[in-house]
């Protein structure tokens, strides 16, 4: 159970991180759109393992192949299956936490739970699992880019350096310009030369991701439930590591007046628009055209290169130590997959909408 | 579509603010569970309006009427329907925002969405939704109590007063003793001084709802979207007004490194606990027995009452004048609403959990 | 569990026979459809008991409420709550079958699986929940209507007495005419003659209701799991006292040749038309424009006006009097009950088409 | 939309006849069964095309593999995907019926619904697609095996030729003995001549599945909507050339009375059984622990070897030339995929009884 996510553009996705292979499966993407390979595989290239000296240096070539529901380059309408072998398996190197819970990971938990766990590389409760969202996220947003919505996340902190400016002043075109994809150079080579100190000392640090989505149609979210920021914000916290969501003025907000917050409607031509956008561009858990804005926060990455406290399975005291290749911090490497899983949700509602008027 | 929640211990809301009735059908909780009446009415008293002088004034009496799935006082296993008759339906109050869209209401959202709406106090975008939630809530609460769990929310924070002190200093017996919902007595006046005078400035302002889960077993919650956290969190953004929500260490955990944010285990008795908890007791999605702890943020409420320049469906701009009884902060009223959500989510993860293992 | 059906045109029902009312939410329905009170009652009347001799004599006024989700005549995309409150409760009549099980009811299975079951008039498993169906079915032919489908359910067959007449050569005006709701007078009083005298010999008989549904859209019905032809199966077969279920041939066409089973294409003007209709109207899952048409079998009514033998919750032998007032038989009842579960599943399928293409 | 079946053991499926590879992911299955890999070949076996002479003579390998969800021999409570790549692709085949709607299949359905369509070989609608089924059917045949649940299918009708013993006097040891899968050698004698005849005139024919399951838990099935039957009879409906599906007494129960229909219950020991079987064991859709017993109801398969008339995309009069290798009836083939889908119903309800009541 838990394994899939949306409502009629919907994934469900497998895979354990020293298994055959992960994947996902797409059920509901519209019939006729053009599936660009070459963009999924870039896509999974920024996720990727290895790509920068402050993500890990493990090698994952993360090589994806559509199995079904692609017809002469153009979805069927029936479910797009996509498939990641796994080629890295170095099982051996996890022989030594077999039976150790190691702190902060979800050792103990799926252990409780299950009562069996593919203890190799954390299983399924790796971070590798979210190869597999990239890959239906660039399907997304495939569709996403035929109506014209666009979506940058970016790195707006990393430990405490934090980037301060409003994004309505940065320039998303610089966050792939530099490692750790932030679109301010300054403050991102900050971050970077943090970063890599951070690693030197073998331990790891958290950061936050900001995201923004532009030309949203208004009218996406279902309420009361589905309202667009309660799905955004379950599906970031679905994101391995992730502690916290805010959108629009968020935790800040709390301490605002009434008078102050509230967005004044005036109308840009025929447009009916907001003078501020402190509601992040949802009101009443639907969008209102305006930019979508969210943070997520992400904890420091739990796997650190030195020894602790711990307890195994038997219930001994044992020592866990650090080994093998591993993020000093996750948030230059979480960007596509923020993106991918708000293209996920906005693909989602983009199609649910279609249903809430008598004719379309 | 968005009117459910929930998995197996599911609920269905219907109803708007001015409309003839509102509820809840629940479907999926277990048969034999005494259903103490008396107790979903007090859970609705914690959440009516009218209770206090900082909130609204507005006297709603929220009668609910169970219709079916309860025989001889125990569930049945069947949909229990809770249904609260409106009797203060003043639909004439609202002729005057009957095409205007009021500042950071759903007014505009549901309008462009739907191409019709029920502008009677806010229809269905009305908080008044809430009390089905609480009504439902309520039955989760005594699910869970018969399994020892124990749900306490507060305000931890009002405009910018805050309660710093960590939660496990709180005596939790202290929160229904002052009508702001705040476990420290001093501190709860200075929040109910603040929020008075916000009041009388005609104006409203935001806060924070702090929630702790105690005696939580450990294996709550479904990877890889179906986290405890992911849903806690959709569950809470769900609410209206909510603009953020973080656990355990939330957003100030980035700036921590992973040596000081990990969670050493070490065995209490036969028991794995953990020394620190900023994990908010859920590691990798999944509940390890230590305490849940979450916060929800809460902007203004949009309705204020000063005049605001907004525009019409006709595409006028025309000035909203604030009229009628609307709460100057809506913590206080929040807090069951947090404390339902938060039982609904746990009641369905408990149920779940019943499926990991081949046999039970 | 169990309680919902549909999958974008969602109904959830609640409520007993006996408990103190029933009702349905229906969460989909788009925005801005008429909703005209009087055909939800008028449809509500074809179910209700006590219509004519050959019916039970019970009477139930099945008076319904809206308490939601419409706005001035029109439905507003939020749910629709109705609610029919019970008021011949006689619940005195069942103490003398508390604890014993009615052969081939639903009593033993109840208490077994739920440990608990309200025992009166069969609670939950009474066909009085049908009524919930039937007033969401109307809603859903009200949108089908807007889009021209019409939907045609009649008794074919009463115990032996059969209507061996093609569907195209019935007058479905005639419907109506006659209390057994067969399109044949002649056949209807055979019919009607035949179930009084069951009904005079205090006992039951089972029978076969047709339905034909004209002017359905190409393209409803989801492959693979999601045929139209298997949600039509699955609601029919969902409804009291059903049997069986077959679509197009049916259970004839397998002994056929696919030499004559083949539908062989035609163009009629600009349309794909088919020259016979083994189909049934639907192929690979999917309308193909032809009728739909589909049988459903109905097995005699369980409760008989005669004592038989059975056990009692404690395990002793007992016998069971038939007592109160039945239906000798329920195919004419049942006939809105098939348009009704047909509707809900047409409509659902007509708003998922939606999703189909990349742009609508 | 529509290629997911079960509700908390789910499967969603994936693949066309003629793409690189097709399969299946299993989403709740318990954590901790031993997954007996050669088992589900066998199962596959039993399904492949080119079995014996009255099966296509097409060659499909029909390999599997397991990529994820199973560890050490055992389920890990995650993801069970199971891939079969395609290998015997021959596309070129295809090209002349590439804008040829053939008679009774989904060509003409699929192009107007999507638009598009992978036209080689019938695409997703080939029933190649229950290759998937048969996999994951063999992992819920495992997990009802472990509980002592056995299901059997076997072939009761070819065309004309009837098995009409009751399935209590079959030895259900004889299905596998022969090449039609009937129990009966003699009438499976006349079946194989028959359908080996039929196939000779280059023409197909239709039959009769029928299937039950002993053994089977008292309490499985979810009113109202959730009947055990109802999920029965959509599972097989969703089989591709399925018209029917019947249980217990069926279509021929409509002209008994209720007073021979009824089945009588008493006490067998300490279990309350039933005298006669006349519900199928299925009464107010939830189990009474007596045989599930149904019927299954294909028509003849549309490929025949014989010009047929039929109309191309462009809306012109066209020949479709029978060609390729196909079965000329689908019967011997259909039974293990009946078994499957039964299997994954049955293991559904298994699972969702231990939510129905307080305590487990």
């Amino acid at each position: 159970m838990g394994n899939s996510f949306g409502k009629v553009f919907k994934i469900s996705t497998f895979g354990e991180s020293h298994g055959k292979g992960l994947g996902v499966i797409i059920d509901g993407c519209p019939a006729g759109l053009p599936i660009d390979e070459a963009f999924i595989r870039q896509e999974l290239q920024r996720r990727k393992p290895g790509q920068s000296k402050i993500t890990t240096q493990r090698k994952e070539e993360d090589e994806c192949q559509i199995l079904s529901g692609v017809f002469e380059g153009k979805s069927t309408g029936t479910p797009i299956a996509i498939v990641i072998m796994n080629t890295d398996q170095k099982s051996k190197d996890y022989s030594h936490i077999a039976d150790k819970y190691r702190p902060s990971h979800a050792d103990y938990t799926y252990q409780e739970k299950f009562g069996v766990r593919d203890y190799r590389g954390g299983g399924r409760s790796s971070a590798r699992e979210t190869a597999a969202r990239v890959a239906a996220g660039a399907v997304a947003k495939l569709f996403l880019k035929h109506i014209g919505v666009e979506i940058n996340a970016y790195v707006s902190q990393a430990g405490h350096i934090k980037l301060d400016k409003p994004y309505q002043e940065l320039d998303f075109a610089e966050i792939e310009k530099n490692i750790v994809r932030c679109p301010d150079p300054e403050v991102a080579q900050d971050m970077i030369d943090y970063i890599d100190e951070i690693r030197k000392n073998r331990d790891t640090v958290g950061g936050v991701v900001s995201c923004v989505a532009k030309n949203v149609p208004v009218g996406l979210g279902e309420p009361v439930f589905d309202r667009l920021h309660a799905d955004l914000g379950k599906s970031m916290l679905s994101i391995n590591a992730v502690k916290g969501f805010e959108y629009g003025s968020g935790f800040e907000g709390v301490t605002m007046l009434g008078s102050e917050h509230n967005d004044a409607f005036y109308m840009d031509g025929d447009t009916v628009r907001t003078k501020t956008n402190h509601s992040g561009g949802i009101q009443g858990g639907i969008s209102n055209g305006e930019d979508i804005y969210f943070r997520v926060a992400f904890k420091p990455v739990a796997t650190i290169m030195k020894d602790q406290d711990s307890v195994n399975q038997a219930g001994d005291q044992v020592t866990v130590s650090g080994k093998g290749r591993h993020d000093p911090c996750v948030v230059p490497r979480a960007v596509p997959i923020v993106e991918a899983m708000a293209a996920l949700v906005l693909a989602d509602f983009v199609l649910l909408k279609r249903l809430n008027k008598l004719d379309v």
